[in-house]
């Protein structure tokens, strides 16, 4: 079945409304939590007066901070509620309990939180200035680069201490050659300034926990979460618990994207530990957009040079990344690893910046840091070709890194099919032809590339009695990765896929697996489920060589049978073979593998696109005619899922690059927290995607397979942005590229922020 | 720590009640199940009218036969509720399913049953004859000895089939070498008629299960068994489910004795699947004792023979057991094995006999079938030591199996160390001195011996990131049996015993294990765990030698840390390591371990028992004053909790012996059935128990140990029979021993049944 398109396993229920989301589950005595949010972007924080909200019928408590049992932690996850200070409109700094959400939400309104005004810090580069206002006056409960490094960033290279704003958190600095010397002997060097905007992950389910303390003291937490050890990790430290004493469980996802980290868990985690009864919080939309971690805003600054043949000489640049009024998370690091692209480069020196403003705390969102990066250096790239007069895709293919070279990390990189998915729209007729279009419109390309993540994981197989193969991991419900499990399990197995089953177990019963994130899940849990599978597989063929009295390299697994090879007559169906197992007096170990893994080399992702455009020259309005993506995934395991992972990152790509931008008052305000506001793509926004699979086999992913979900997204914007300035000959630098913003190019006016 | 005593874990939360049971646990929207029980023993059933149960407010549905969603298994599980034929006074007829506890109790009130009367068939002999009537006319649902086979017999033997009965419902025979010649030449033939009744396994917790359907249909079920996969596998046949949609979570058991498995969850599930909300049975004490599943009675008829030094010739003998109204679970083949007892017979033939009857039907309890066994063989030889002048000890330590004997199942015995008690047992004062008591007291000597039983099983053990180690198990919460996994992972793995866990996983994501009993945990599921531990230690060892740069070799584990042998100075603390592992990037495996075994040879248990009695000659009371067990436990892992298992066996045996009795009327009506009537010993009627461990290890079990759960009830009632022979001169053939039979005994009147 591998490698031949098949219905999604979960489709049906989730479909259906029949998936059991956090919001939907049952819990007796449960009471709702409501956070109250700070109003003010920057304030000391007073007092807050909760007697008007604990007087409405069924509320049970108001907590704040002092409340909250914290024993140590770092981070948002240490300081859930706003301590002394609060850091952006929108922190939490009360969480009131009540038997109802109504109630709770009814009491939430009541709370009256007293504060002094302190001068906010908005914008980056004023942010970023000598002597500018700090974001924050008191010291934050810790640093913690968890989250980031979750999605794959190898932060590497050199620090630098410092700078002369208070508002510099950190500073990392990613250096190698004469980079001076080279764009000197460049023979044409191009720069720019880029920004990006703060964009939501826009999960349709919002971020959703519910947490209770079981008699023996364990605190079991069922939780809408791509991570389900790192927040069992995250709330034993919060909360001075031994980690056996908290039993995290991930709950479907409704989506995710990066973002459901250790957001809501702390807080029902605290008020369940507090109160001695089952908490749930879910978020409404407005908290999320507002109390969320979405995609923190950036400024990138990059120069880079090449040869008249296209030849590469070097790069420079610095990535300032929002750290929000925390400061604990970033994805600047990433981000400017990224920035360099999939190339080879004589030199480079680049530099992140980390910066705390009085923003929400930002997260990661698919593939952190890379769509800015990709904007940055992709359309600098085209703006050097158009200089050079080379083909886009022959400056790129003259470049780009190939198995065996290093990246910017110094690391060797194993396999990368960068090339292959450059080659594949060299010929496209999209790309051939995209001189001979009318008047206004244009067609951009752009490559964007994810190295990948790694983490240990494990997974365990088991045959049951009556024949059917289970799969127990704990990763979580993203990207429909059940289905990868059970095309995996099955083909190691030798069973049919309608026989397999994915279970996602808890963390006090589930082996060990990391966080799904970082286009990682498939390429690490997969091998885990392959090995396991092949255990199990083994000790099934010596359950049927002992009964059929034949060597087990004597026997094959087909159709739901075990045969001798060559004498089909012979065979035991699967199921009989277990009926003999799980018996009393059964003289056969269980039918089962246990398998693990720790990845130890990458495998890139790669993602090449073609954008068809048309820009209004009247309105500035960008309209897409046609998209092409040529992805390498390595081995389709499922052409249907990856293809679908490949839409949704295009499609979120487009968000990005047109319409999507949490935006703030002059005072800090957000503007616009609701989806009637807030621009996702709607379906008449994203214009038929051209699917192109790629594959070029991962050595150590499961039959070759390799990350596919942050990969797609990537170079969209770039490839957009190309796109208008082919259509319209102008390089927009600010996302999204708005009709405003556009319309001000046009008009060769000053950008519009 | 392995051998030496220490406090149980689980201990602490048991006491002070923070145990939570079944029947303790929360749930959204739970609906509470009462069963409406059958008023006469045999009858047909006619008519239910429910109607004024239904107008009870709360009450949600009345169920009968006809509603449960019933799609095959066999046995008690397919006939949870009585079909056309009521086969015991106390059979489930209908269940009422309501709102509150209270409303359900109230309603089954008032459900009018109505039936036609039938002759009951009470009575073993009577059942027996030929051309008796019959106990059942309409045919059963099925047959089904896996309760009876999960508690250690091998049935083996060959069958024969029918009888003159239409009760006989099963037949079996085991026959080697010539019994009529052996009894024949033999210099003394003994005989004997042996009685015992009918006893309640009296955990102090009632069957009590929780059952609910997940949305996606999974059937979800936490309930009070010693066999999560066995229900799950008989639920699944029973509702026509796949395995994987059934789910089972063991939970805590407050006591099981092997009366727990599948009595209460075909009940709960079978509502939850109707109604599909979550449903909770909780047997009150009456039900417990009219529809729970209790030891049968059972009638022994043996004759044995020896030559004048001893040397045992033949046996011969008929084990007949009730099998209650449903005929579908019985104890007997297994008795008949134990008949013989753990010694060397030169010829045997031994018949069981399975009888239908109208009483409830039977299950497990502590060694099913083995006190009436031993009961009746120990008897039997006390009286031949007495009428060949031998000493009883001398007499039993001339024949008794030891390893590379055959069992009379035919197989070979690896190990046993029932000569090692025996002699522990020769210089005892108590035993020494015995002819020097004052008139009206005597110590009498049994044997007692358990095949032990055999199941595949497999443990998962995880080091977690703080450096504790968890361990996996589906073995449910019998006998501390946590303490022992604890014991053998932290010995296996090399931590402090504090710092292990363990944890009961539910059938959906825990390795398979099979059903707690037949004294078997500790040494299939305990090898699986030491196997666990191995291979995590393994792991462990792995990620110490990449970091400290050394072979794995030159490494050892101690006191939390792994050190280079002879530099402990390098020793790096488990917990670091585990904390370079399970990490973003982490380059290690996870720190895991799978174990898995079908142990194929047993290691049975023996125990040999001294009592010390005073009978009263007036009133017939039988006083004990002191009992002595000497029992081969392999190796005692945690001697605290082996002798616990010694001491609570032996209490159980004293009320086999003196006054446990499940009595019934003449038209089948229960007599007693709460703990006010039914008498369980209580403390002063148990003297001190002096407990005396042997160790011959078993070759196949975790550091030695075998299972020692079931050993000590063994031959209790033996040793008390044979003490009060010792004292009163009477040879007692009936269990319970009470004043009433003591005494008619003693005036040489009738045997009062």
């Amino acid at each position: 079945m591998i490698g031949t398109a098949r219905r999604r396993r979960d489709g049906d229920a989730k479909v259906r409304g029949a998936t059991r989301y956090v919001g939907d589950m049952p819990a007796h005595g449960l009471l709702h939590a409501r956070p109250v949010l700070a109003a003010d972007a920057h304030a000391r924080l007073l007092a807050i007066d909760t007697d008007a909200a604990l007087a409405v019928p069924g509320v049970v408590a108001v907590l704040t901070h002092a409340d909250l049992p914290l024993a140590g932690g770092s981070g948002r996850a240490a300081e859930p509620l706003a301590r002394e200070e609060i850091v952006w409109a929108g922190q939490p700094v009360a969480l009131v309990v009540a038997e109802t959400e109504a109630a709770a939400g009814d009491a939430a309104a009541l709370v009256d939180v007293d504060t002094e005004w302190l001068e906010p810090v908005l914008d980056l580069e004023a942010a970023l200035a000598d002597g500018a206002p700090a974001a924050r006056l008191t010291e934050r409960a810790g640093e913690d680069e968890s989250a980031a490094s979750a999605h794959g960033g190898s932060e590497g290279g050199t620090e630098a201490a410092g700078g002369g704003s208070p508002n510099v958190a950190t500073r990392q600095r990613l250096q190698r050659g004469d980079v001076d010397a080279g764009l000197a002997a460049a023979d044409h060097v191009v720069r720019g300034r880029f920004r990006t905007s703060w964009v939501h992950q826009a999960y349709l389910e919002p971020q959703s926990t519910l947490a209770w303390v079981d008699p023996d003291g364990t605190l079991v937490v069922h939780s809408s979460t791509q991570g389900a050890f790192m927040v069992r990790q995250g709330l034993a430290s919060t909360f001075g618990l031994p980690m056996e004493r908290v039993r995290v469980q991930a709950a479907p996802l409704g989506g995710a994207f990066g973002g459901k980290l250790m957001i809501a868990e702390p807080l029902a985690a605290a008020a369940a530990l507090t109160l001695r009864r089952p908490v749930r919080i879910v978020f409404s939309r407005t908290e999320e957009f507002a109390a969320g971690n979405p995609a923190p805003g950036q400024l990138i600054d990059l120069e880079l040079g090449a040869m008249r043949d296209g030849a590469l000489a070097a790069i420079r640049g610095r990535v300032v990344g929002d750290r929000g009024g925390l400061g604990d998370m970033g994805v600047e690091a990433l981000s400017t690893l990224l920035a360099a692209g999939p190339y080879r480069w004589p030199a480079h020196d680049l530099t992140a910046v980390g910066v705390t403003t009085n923003r929400v705390s930002p997260g990661a969102y698919r593939a952190p840091g890379a769509p800015p990066a990709a904007f940055a250096v992709e359309t600098l790239l085209d703006e050097l070709a158009q200089a050079l007069d080379l083909d886009p895709i022959a400056l790129r293919l003259k470049n780009v890194l190939v198995a065996g070279d290093r990246g910017l990390d110094g690391q060797e990189i194993k396999v990368i099919g960068a090339r292959e998915c450059l080659a594949r729209l060299e010929k496209h007729p999209l790309y051939v032809k995209r001189d001979e279009l009318p008047e206004g419109e244009g067609v951009g390309l752009a490559l964007g590339f994810w190295p990948g993540g790694l983490e240990p994981a494990a997974a365990i197989c088991k045959l049951d009695a009556d024949g059917r193969l289970t799969v127990v991991t704990a990763a979580a419900d993203m990207s429909g990765i059940e289905n990868a499990f059970i095309a995996i399990a099955a083909a190691a197995f030798g069973l049919p896929e309608e026989r397999v089953r994915v279970t996602t177990g808890d963390t006090g019963s589930a082996p060990y697996g990391g966080v799904a994130g970082g286009s990682k899940v498939t390429y690490t849990y997969g091998r885990a489920v392959e090995r396991a599978a092949e255990q199990a597989r083994e000790r099934l063929l010596d359950v049927a060589a002992s009964e059929l009295e034949i060597a087990p390299e004597d026997l094959e697994v087909a159709d739901g049978e075990v045969r001798p090879v060559g004498t089909p007559g012979r065979a035991i169906a699967i199921a009989d073979l277990a009926a003999k197992v799980y018996t009393f007096g059964g003289r056969h170990r269980p039918i089962e593998g246990y398998g693990s893994t720790a990845q130890v080399s990458r495998a890139p992702g790669a993602a090449a696109h073609l954008s068809h455009v048309r820009v209004d020259r009247e309105t500035g309005e960008i309209r897409l005619l046609a998209h092409v993506i040529a992805q390498d995934v390595g081995k389709a395991l499922n052409p249907a899922l990856v293809e679908g992972q490949m839409h949704g990152g295009t499609a979120q790509g487009i968000g990005w690059a047109l319409l999507e931008e949490l935006g703030h008052t002059d005072e800090g305000q957000l503007q616009g927290a609701t989806f009637a506001e807030y621009a996702v793509p709607s379906t008449d926004q994203v214009p038929e995607i051209e699917a192109l699979l790629v594959e070029v086999p991962a050595p150590d992913g499961p039959f070759g397979a390799k990350g596919v979900g942050e990969p797609p997204v990537c170079a969209v914007p770039a490839a957009i942005a190309n796109a208008v300035a082919a259509a319209a000959e102008i390089r927009p630098g600010v996302l999204p590229m708005t009709s405003a913003r556009v319309w001000a190019l046009l008009q060769n006016a000053p950008v519009v922020r």
